[in-house]
């Protein structure tokens, strides 16, 4: 086998054999493949597309190029939940504890913003003392003692899909659905949860601008877990304004916290229970599953509902926080009254009102994402340093009714200047039309068995 | 300007710049731009393709790449010819002395063979004492003394093509018209030549096997030509079967002496003269020229069929020969009767004859160049040594009715068991039918504008 009769055969739209997959991933990662082989067969992926089957072998590959978690010893059903990245997307924070409190077992490897799009890691990490490098024995014993874990990604997980992530973000190899979806699921089959949620975002704050687009990397998505052999299901929900009203770290941490305690926005509760039923729904057919009990949709749903409302949820995230080190005093603090002394908090807030009359049709979601970054609430390379305290509480939302005056949302910024300096183009994020228009839905679309 | 957005604007099907082309190939000759962009990018110019002044500008930025050949001061016009490579074509040998012949200089640098093509190289170094690797004092003397020099390409010639194209040779990514055409012009263009004339092989035995892709790639050629300010015309003419009868280095030089002696097989004769006539018509024009006294294409015929039967072409053959090292007395020795001591002469004639009887309506030309390769006269890789002396002599020709015992070929082979061993396969070369057959014609057309 050579890997150049491998690349001229995808060149000319041929579906390529799982070994040739395996050969090409096995030859990339142990250098044998130069990173110029790779690069030629990943443009001709993007403009040839591959099919099911040979996306799932590459998502298999890719899993097995380093450890594949199993935490079978542990929990006989562990879930696991994942986002395609948005603005104000604190989800994980929710749903993670939620879950655990219905006795489901995750152990969760999040990442870190990066771009517009946020990352559940730094949002963590804006709670003084907690930590979220944890080792791989810390990381079990979490999922042992409290069925719940939210770590940093430790980079053993498939090493390929790193490897090649680097090599498609400088040679424009990265927008193609088969490559996003192997790349995703990679990490998610490589990670051991026996069931998958997909949170799959569409609109102008998500990587997917449209509901086809979405549509196909849920579908791909849910084929390569099912085909894998997981449960794995996805929701296509909006991201055509930002999730709840927080973005920005330590303002999310503080949403997350109010949610937990029942008192969330309706978005942010909806869109955690939706991805909650599914996870449930899924888990139940497993004869050892803690949630073997409920019968459908309703009884999943009012399962959660309850988790949320009687503060188990809120005690699951207390123990997951202690367990990390977290300072529980500061969460503790917070109560509802946002009265924290010890999340950070950005020394100025500056609000924003609406210059005109008429309804909002379009909040650029992406901007705010771009504008949060500026703010130095985010990163426009990897490794650069975060400002957690900083970020927009949004006021308005896609329908609304402005009149000159009205609140649109208040900026958290490091400096006057910083918040002038954007304001602007926060402004001009909003279209204002004199038409009332119907907000989208909040859940496009829920994918349980792919095409 | 950054690679990766140039990668991603041919990705998704845009023209690239004039600047951008020039930054992709100066980078990418600096070694500031890797393999692995430029795989990619070369990968989406096979998928997206690229249109005639993009691919005008990658030529020109190739041949820049290195030195620029200028020969003004030495000859004021100076043609040149560059077959796309097929079996037994030995065109340039007759072509070149005959251009001498009429005045018309000519300064060409030539290849070797590789796989089943065949090099004007390895058939001249057949001749004992020719040398082909000069300097460049020594190319341009030969220019300036008899005005007609053959020699190999030296490596400073468009570097940028020679690395480009062993990136494309292993990153399955030769097949592209614009890239094919692009790297053939680079090298013309920094030759030097102020008329070219390409002739495009077509059928089993050529690069294109059909008159459509070989229509296409001699376009895109002469638009290159033509907008790269030279003049430039191209003829497409039939691989259907080895040009003349000889395959083989050796076996081809004298062919070739027959030629210039005016006894040449009439396909050969035909296409130098058809080559030829339209050099002849594109040098016209210059005020300097040699042949501005001809008219129209029928006086060009004439003053090359004349400088072919009374030894003109023969004599500057014989002054190339000399100039170069080569053993004269061993080509005088030939004079037609093919009894040279000098030449290298195969142990084993082995003749093939027909077993069934029908008309020859298809000859594998593409077969008989791997069998000249595994009789030891051609090459796998390059550097393999050869043998000049084995190859094939055809005597069926397309069209021919076959009896069995017909003489279809005879091998000139190292050892009797090299023959056997090639037998059965030359055989299945030939495709016999009850129908007689119109041969294809010699040339398929005739290309002086680019569409």
């Amino acid at each position: 086998m050579r890997a150049v009769d491998i690349i001229s055969k995808k060149r000319d739209g041929t579906t390529l054999t799982t070994e040739e997959i395996d050969f090409l991933i096995a030859g990339y990662t142990s250098a044998e493949i130069p990173d110029y082989q790779m690069a030629a067969w990943a443009m001709a992926v993007v403009l040839r597309g591959m099919d099911r089957r040979e996306t799932t072998d590459l998502a298999l590959a890719m899993a097995r190029s380093g450890a594949m978690l199993d935490l079978h010893d542990i929990a006989p059903i562990t879930v696991d939940k994942h986002s395609t990245g948005g603005v104000g997307d604190k989800t994980t924070l929710v749903l993670a504890p939620l879950l655990a409190a219905v006795g489901l077992p995750i152990a969760k490897m999040s990442g870190r913003g990066l771009g517009f799009s946020g990352g559940t890691i730094d949002k963590l990490e804006s709670i003084p003392g907690l930590r979220t490098e944890l080792s791989t024995e810390e990381f079990r014993r979490a999922v042992r003692e409290i069925g719940l874990v939210v770590a940093a990604q430790t980079t053993e997980l498939a090493p390929a899909d790193k490897q090649l992530y680097a090599l498609r973000d400088v040679t424009a190899t990265v927008e193609s659905i088969p490559l996003i979806a192997a790349s995703v699921m990679s990490k998610k089959l490589a990670a051991g949860a026996d069931c998958i949620v997909l949170d799959v975002k569409c609109g102008s704050g998500a990587f997917m601008h449209t509901l086809e687009q979405a549509r196909q990397l849920a579908q791909t998505m849910v084929s390569i877990g099912q085909r894998a052999g997981r449960r794995c299901s996805a929701v296509i929900s909006s991201m055509g304004q930002p999730l709840g009203r927080a973005v920005g770290n330590a303002l999310e941490v503080r949403e997350v916290v109010a949610t937990l305690q029942g008192k969330g926005p309706p978005d942010l509760v909806e869109l955690c229970l939706t991805l909650g039923v599914q996870l449930a729904l899924m888990a139940r057919d497993n004869p050892l599953s803690p949630v073997q009990s409920i019968h459908d949709d309703a009884e999943a749903r009012s399962l959660l509902e309850q988790a949320l409302t009687n503060g188990a949820a809120w005690n699951k995230f207390r123990q997951m926080i202690a367990n990390q080190g977290g300072d529980l005093a500061v969460l503790d603090s917070l109560d509802g009254q946002d009265s924290s002394f010890g999340l950070p908090r950005a020394p100025i807030v500056v609000p924003l009102n609406a210059q005109q009359t008429g309804y909002v049709t379009a909040i650029n979601t992406y901007i705010l994402g771009l504008i949060l970054n500026e703010l130095g609430g985010g990163r426009k390379r990897k490794g650069d340093p975060i400002d957690s305290s900083v970020g927009l509480v949004m006021h308005a939302r896609l329908g609304d009714r402005l009149e000159p005056g009205s609140l649109l949302l208040d900026i958290h910024a490091a400096s006057i200047e910083d918040a002038e300096r954007v304001t602007s183009r926060l402004l001009a994020a909003y279209t204002v039309d004199n038409e009332p228009v119907t907000p989208p839905p909040l859940i496009f679309d829920i994918i349980k068995k792919a095409d």
